[in-house]
């Protein structure tokens, strides 16, 4: 252990220890005049640890009055958008609302101390905007749709060029993905394109490896080499260079193949290459969502 | 246009409108009492672009005196350990030196208005800690292997089974990756791992899909699939889920496979499943690094 390690186990004289179940550094609660001091080490992922199990807890059983929040999580719609079809609706609510906008979508949280007036809230926005809700509170996109593929006993196979094995890593995160999650391809060249998904030479003569007729094949491709119910592909040119004046950097394309049904969409995404990136995987994600229904 | 995207087309009064190259929200500068305020917006993306464009070069117009600074990224080593390392280089020194501890690396900046003595303390590290060294300011991982196997001529292909997709994410994050990065294959499930990839079904039986024989057939049939120069692999258990005694929720094996010559690494990583991916994809990484030299 290296000596820089040691200090780690001093213990304060004064306070209370606060375990740390990530990490080796521990935090103090020290209380002064009322107030109660908390000290935390810096690291996020144990910080936020700390907060869970011990802090938060205790702040908890303090509290007299509880709040209900809801968070309802939108995608594909934008927060100005959004806003306007809801505006009638939030305008004859007491509950209070706020538009948390983030890259890839926003949530809607309601608060309340009357839980029935957010629930009420909560009904009349899924009458208006239904689809564009994927999960509550604080599912992600890949866990809901990996729910949904696990409600409906379906697997899914993936096959991805511009993106690069992100959309394989987002659906991985959520924990027994293996159960639904076949596989990926992720064939960056059109060698890999052909060898590992059979898309066809002439496709790709003819019309280009970012076409609706290469994420077509590429998802047909993958579907039945690993023997999916659904395949999803995503082909684009995330940029920044590697655009022309008909296929400009940012155009994507995006296929589904659901037992044999293919449906194809063409997007344009004006942002970074890591923001393109992140664009496409998301839609895509959706797309499974929307598309099993 | 909805309604709530006008308001952002209103301009100040007063102050002096920044551009804002990456939306469509303006910014304002404001002068008063000899002191200036930047009003901006929230979007990190936007923000940032305008303090590039615009604030930054502004405020170093009017600065006097000039700081060098350098940061040397590491990864492979722990801050503690190359705290210990480096004292006495460090001890030496007049240079203000940071230690920068990221999750899966540390970088350690060196800042001083005298830029030979920044110099001079960055060689007596680069002796003592050269090869933890992967790049400098601002390069990631991903661009400096990048970097290193343009430089090279060379081209890689990858084979993941726990971090789902990212590897090849993050290899595609550099632009212009397409010229030495072939594909990825995510073999999440046996089947994949026999149909995509060539890993026999005994080494499967025998060894398992988490083992040294499994991992290092990976990289030998993505490399021979895509023929790329380096096949590189990963396959471990990432959790919560999964687990047995012999193979705990953590253990991960690396394979590299350099033109036939094949090395694999046992690891285990004792962070939640997020963190065993980053750091299996970054070790991954690292690996080719290192290997190429």
């Amino acid at each position: 252990m290296p000596e820089s390690n040691r200090s780690q186990a001093y213990l304060s004289d004064k306070g209370d220890i606060i375990p740390n179940p990530k990490g080796s550094a521990r935090g103090v609660k020290y209380v002064a005049d009322g107030t109660s001091y908390y000290i935390l080490p810096g690291v996020p992922s144990e910080m936020k640890a700390m907060m869970e199990e011990t802090i938060l807890p205790e702040i908890k059983s303090t509290v007299k009055e509880s709040i209900n929040v809801t968070t309802l999580r939108t995608t594909g719609m934008m927060e100005s958008a959004l806003y306007d079809v809801l505006q009638e609706v939030l305008t004859g609510s007491k509950v209070r609302v706020g538009f948390l906008p983030g890259f890839t979508g926003v949530d809607i949280r309601l608060s309340s101390t009357d839980r029935d007036e957010v629930m009420e809230l909560a009904s009349a926005i899924y009458e208006k905007i239904g689809r564009t809700i994927y999960a509550e509170d604080w599912e992600t996109l890949e866990a809901a749709v990996g729910r949904g593929l696990r409600e409906k006993g379906l697997t899914v196979a993936v096959a991805e060029s511009c993106t690069g094995g992100l959309l394989g890593d987002r659906f991985t995160n959520v924990p027994g993905s293996s159960d639904y999650f076949l596989g990926a391809v992720v064939s960056y060249s059109n060698e890999a394109k052909m060898k590992l998904l059979g898309v066809q030479n002439d496709t790709l003569m003819e019309h280009g490896a970012v076409s609706e007729e290469t994420a077509s094949e590429m998802a047909q491709g993958v579907r039945q080499i690993l023997q999916a119910d659904i395949g999803i592909s995503i082909t684009g040119i995330s940029g920044p260079d590697g655009g022309t004046p008909e296929k400009p950097v940012g155009l994507t394309f995006i296929a589904i193949d659901y037992s044999g049904d293919v449906n194809v969409k063409r997007l344009m995404f004006l942002r970074d290459r890591r923001f393109n990136k992140e664009l496409a995987a998301q839609t895509a994600l959706n797309l499974v969502r929307l598309t099993m229904g």
